[in-house]
């Protein structure tokens, strides 16, 4: 080993550079996919979220790690910067921390506690403008409705917590100074708690957050491994606020595995106060060229009180 | 090597990283110059685009490989986005695609195929802000009119394909959705074909492209290396818009080796209906410090219907 | 040796990417700190500046060198870029340049000739937002008065150069073209001259500058290493600018290492012409967990002629 050591040491010598690039790795994804709905013209528009992220680990001896994330966002249709200019350069989070036997904790900006722990629970991973049924399905819920940027499930100025994992439990944890997470003047002190339980075959969550503007939300999700090849899952949240009472949320969802492939669906529902319900039944493929990247199609129709939309995109992942 | 491997594997784990950036690979340009017009203030600013991208390509197995690029423009005699705020963070590209022996297919943002196909028959290779005719010479063309940040070249929400070389050949092709490529509304389909053929030491492209707004551009271009140190090129372009009918131009260019310097030489003109041409005689030097780095200086005479320019610079050209 | 190489050469093959990356090298820091002001809110703030900068040195032969640097500024706490939308992307710098026998020459943007020099000299190193002294108590000074992002210290269409160091001793020197360094009309030629000199425990420094609206800048500034692990400095500086004839200000700060701690305090003042003197009293700590993370605190107060205003901040502090 020692003699590979020196080799790479003289060969960045060699190149004349600091070659050391052991600190940083870049990582990200580009997913771009042509989308089609009833009424709407045909359009190009990720899939899931564009991203280049760097980060990195650093090793302080005795079990304790130093770290940091940041990581863009893109529209890879058009190259430009995640909503711009709506959103920030590093929209998919800033953080650095320090993690050790208590656990890990981080400051800067990124997804809260309970929306960093809930993604797993469906069945295309939250996936932006694919099928996923949270977002459109689960009580619509906006952790940070302050920002101008209308990012919907990230905080600013935040103090991360998550416990090391005992017995299959960890407990996570996001605060956030009073500071407005962007334009407004928050009224409540915002927190966002979440536990997850693993065990075999078996994953449940459960969390609940309050959001500057006095919004409250509540999730429970459940995942259960029914054959090696077929997962179930599913979640229900409820969300309070000044506006609108009390909206309710649920869906389930599988993924089946099929050689290369994943078939995915899902159906859910919400239902806001004194309105009636929307409702998503989606169904999608996935076909896995390698570990990092996939072809998919997916078909999902929304219907709600008034009207019903059929969509349909096909497109292609590929992560770095 | 398989000692290396694991050698390297034990080098991230030590960094404490997951070291790896295989996946990655970062590259780029700064140009930095400063020029002289008659008339106007000296100044420094890019001669050539600089650029930092990240790209990467996966191995599929079978010839099949996935692939993608994001790459950023800015300007570095200011350290802002190339032409901040009007341009996109990605305004050089950001694709992904697959490669095989079907060709190569890509999704996002980037030049059109007539474009990406067009540079290599210009003396200065399109440099934006050096002695090259094409930009001022050549029929003034708009790829993507309707882009607020008034990029002349490149088409978002696009689909690239690249034919296999076959014989020589090579066939190029840009289709886009619909969607405005930026603020307006498109009225036509647009579309980018180019076909190049290079044989020995002739090189030879044609392409047509239509944009959204019904501006059709046609191009034939070619080079010849007369000698092994010699290499000379032209084009002839015509473009018909709305506004104006026929736009003519065509230029020709020489690139001569001399020991570690280039010597660059240009004459082209373009023809607006009712108007009186436009041209330019442009001379240069690239002189060679590596296979990465070359200072340059250039001189060249603008001459249009009512005056005449000349333009002096001088400056440093670094690819990573 | 040659196994290595070819094994790294093999790897990167089959990893079905240019693997390189030796041309650059991606560095930053990123620093988070909560603080505290009598009478302000508790916030979340950058304690230095946040970074992340891709650079890379080519070996050009006979002793010279080409290098890039671009740097990006970011605010960790929101994910922004620094103080966005007003400063350029690549806030930090973005140089190309040229090193050999004969110094260094570099162009493009970054901190003038006599800002690079005079950080050292600071026990906070200058660090944007934690206790140190210069930016609130030496001469506030303007070097880029111009910009509209309000960026104080740094020059765009500059040329840098930087001679060898000889004797212990060196020369740096700022110029820039014309042209406005942001908005508004420049009425000058900007320059900005330092020398530093290096023997032994000492170091000093004296820097001159003039920037776009005539204002002129000088200081003098030393640092001497009592024992080996206590430093103590100081600088004295002086401005007149049209609107403000005269401000004076100077600063004393000390770095004293206590095993993997250090000690920094500090105490300096500004005069301004007709105004009564502005005070900072500062003391802070930071402990090193190690050559790349720190964890610090700070407690400082400032008092003018109105009132008096006392800071705490705790923080993390990441290198890579």
């Amino acid at each position: 080993m020692k003699k590979s050591l020196i080799a790479l040491a003289i060969l960045a010598t060699a190149a004349g550079a600091a070659q050391a690039q052991s600190n940083v790795t870049i990582y990200g994804q580009v997913d771009l996919q042509i989308d089609k709905a009833s009424g709407r013209t045909t359009s190009m528009r990720a899939g899931d979220n564009n991203k280049l992220g760097f980060r990195g680990v650093e090793d302080l001896g005795g079990g304790l790690k130093a770290l940091f994330h940041v990581e863009m966002r893109f529209d890879a249709d058009t190259g430009g910067t995640e909503a711009a200019p709506n959103r920030p350069l590093f929209q998919g989070q800033s953080r650095v921390g320090l993690q050790g036997e208590f656990g890990m904790i981080r400051l800067g900006r990124g997804l809260t506690a309970v929306q960093e722990s809930a993604a797993g629970y469906e069945a295309w991973g939250e996936a932006r403008n694919r099928a996923s049924l949270t977002s459109h399905i689960t009580a619509n819920y906006n952790s940070d409705p302050l920002y101008t940027g209308s990012s919907t499930n990230r905080w600013s100025n935040g103090v991360w917590y998550n416990s090391p994992v005992v017995g299959g439990f960890q407990l996570n944890a996001t605060m956030t100074t009073k500071e407005p997470q962007g334009t407004g003047s928050p009224v409540a002190t915002p927190y966002s708690i979440s536990a997850t339980f693993n065990e075999g075959p078996f994953s449940i969550m459960g969390g609940i957050e309050r959001n500057p503007v006095d919004t409250k939300f509540a999730i429970v999700a459940a995942s259960f491994k029914v054959m090696p090849d077929l997962k179930v899952m599913g979640s229900y949240a409820r969300q309070s606020t000044v506006r609108n009472f009390d909206t309710k949320g649920w869906q389930l969802g599988m993924n089946y595995n099929v050689g290369a492939g994943v078939i995915l669906a899902g159906y859910g529902q919400i239902k806001p106060d004194n309105t009636r319900s929307s409702k998503r039944f989606a169904i999608g493929y996935e076909h896995h060229l390698s570990k990092r990247t996939f072809l998919y199609t997916d078909a999902y129709r929304d219907r709600n009180a008034t009207n019903s939309v059929n969509s349909f995109d096909i497109g292609i992942n590929h992560r770095f």
